[in-house]
């Protein structure tokens, strides 16, 4: 090629990049966030994501910083009328009873099979930590991860009639992958098992394994007749819930987080530790007000209390999201 | 822009990215690993890349699977006289001395303080955990992070006289940069302190935090007077070394990875891990057989010592790379 038209073509190609880039980025900030409504939560992510990317802003963060966590249950999926998780383990129990004939005289085991969630919830969490335990335990990694992946396959949402992995929450999907084009990593931070959840969540959220951080049992390594594998031991390693959030996302991410999104009391330390600092943070707390087309819950609730966290937002500035008002549809099959 | 203008335009720009690509890839592979010599330990790193990377080959590698774990010390920087947190934590209890007057009736600082190295080594891994316990714990996560980079800034290799981050291996920063630029994600599995590298992996072998899994202590959160802090306990949490390297990757990355790279027995089982499978897998010992530019050590070594490694590396068909044969130079002060 000969060194004028080259020369020509590099002016064109140069140009013809920057129509591209203005355009693609004029496009995606048209409506970045389809499914919010126009209400103020849209606003305060789009201001606050704005803020933190533009070069030169005294706000401007480094992509490397741009750290987001999101909790899972309840923030990203329906964790009502019980996490999917304890679903999966009463399931498992329920599989497994027929080489545990104890347990119909034994507690909480005997609840579950008799379908006694009061009893059941009663037993507290040293009951259903002992349903983990027995349910998570005694496999290998690769096996439990399969018993997972075919659960999830199968199992049905009792209220909606549809698999779990369809009731995720469509505006959280849309701000997950409009914080991601704007150079954040996006990491999840749940209360839930990690390998629980690592077997799907870069298929339903485009997270990937290593941004998942969870609670978690011990596990062992064992070469077992040349093969190598990792065992699953009936014992706790870690609780990623409450104070465990700020202290998993330091273990595991070893960054601050610039932005966090959760639903319940379990998610406070976290948005204390992310935004309690002089720089611009952000904090959102969805909030469940939306009986007809999801749930309505808070501080009585079970699953997912949200009453601490809630009466600090205010002072906080973190952006409460009302689920009624501002998100026009909630699930991704609810799509036009 | 008229639109025959556009698609010719396009189509240059079409036919120029194609030639930037393939002239890029070209000089690329000219020689992605200069500082290597062309020996059979380069060939097989070459070879295994292509394998995996190549689309539609039985051994092709889907990119989020391309996880490659690197030990730290020993593999990408100097490990000899002494594990250079080691160093860090002999300079800490000198520094925490004058607050300590018992230590010097104590064992082990006394052995510290005397500078008796022999009978410090002696006091086994309990001295050691209670040396890195006192050093390590007692403050906040951001203020260890300050004392590591200012003691990094101003400590010096005995040896070398000069920084510890100086005697990085440049051969294996090729190496990580050549994978990286085939798609790979680079870990660093290291039985040395997760807190104690994450503050410089990013500048010096680019890897940022979240790419760095190591050993730890237990860490707590604190609301102190309305601010968020993560207190450092002076307590094990992890020791990512031996068997608890494939614990520690499958914990944090929560992939198995297709590639990992050691150079002592505590690497072993990740190289089990990551290599005995029916797949295309990469495993690599890094042999310190250099007496005159580095150091050459093996199965005596206090530090680093390679034994039962070395004698399966060749039924696993892990690539041994001999320093001395296989590397042009060794640190990348010594670039022409």
């Amino acid at each position: 090629m000969k060194s004028r038209v080259f020369h020509f073509l590099a002016v064109a190609v140069f140009g013809l990049a920057i129509v591209f880039a203005s355009s693609s980025r004029v496009s995606a900030q048209s409506d970045p966030l389809p499914s919010w409504n126009d209400t103020a939560a849209k606003q305060a992510i789009i201001q606050f994501v704005g803020r933190v990317t533009t070069a030169g802003s005294a706000d401007f963060v480094a992509p490397p910083d741009r750290i987001a966590t999101f909790d899972n249950d309840g923030t990203l999926w329906v964790e009502q009328p019980m996490y999917v998780q304890l679903a999966f383990a009463l399931d498992r129990v329920k599989a497994m009873a027929p080489m545990h004939l104890e347990w119909k005289d034994k507690q909480p085991f005997k609840a579950v099979l008799e379908g006694d969630m009061k009893t059941l919830l009663e037993s507290g969490e040293r009951g259903l930590v002992e349903l983990i335990v027995v349910t998570h335990a005694g496999m290998t990694t690769s096996e439990f991860s399969s018993i997972v992946t075919n659960w999830l396959a199968t199992a049905h949402d009792p209220q909606f009639k549809r698999p779990h992995t369809d009731l995720v929450y469509q505006p959280m999907l849309e701000l997950l992958a409009y914080l991601r084009a704007n150079g954040f990593k996006t990491f999840i931070v749940s209360g839930g098992g990690v390998e629980f959840m690592r077997p799907w969540t870069e298929k339903i959220y485009g997270v990937p394994p290593e941004q998942v951080i969870g609670s978690s049992i011990k596990t062992k390594f064992v070469m077992r007749d040349g093969i190598p594998t990792i065992f699953r031991l009936p014992e706790v390693n870690f609780i990623d819930d409450k104070a465990g959030k700020p202290v998993g996302i330091n273990e595991y991410v070893g960054h601050r987080p610039i932005a966090a999104f959760g639903n319940s009391d379990g998610d406070l330390e976290m948005l204390q530790w992310t935004t309690l600092t002089d720089a611009v943070r952000f904090g959102m707390i969805i909030h469940h007000t939306d009986a007809e087309r999801e749930y309505a819950y808070d501080r009585q609730s079970h699953f997912g209390r949200l009453d601490v966290a809630l009466d600090l937002a205010a002072t906080n500035q973190w952006t409460v999201v009302d689920m009624k008002r501002d998100w026009k549809i909630i699930f991704p099959f609810q799509k036009q």
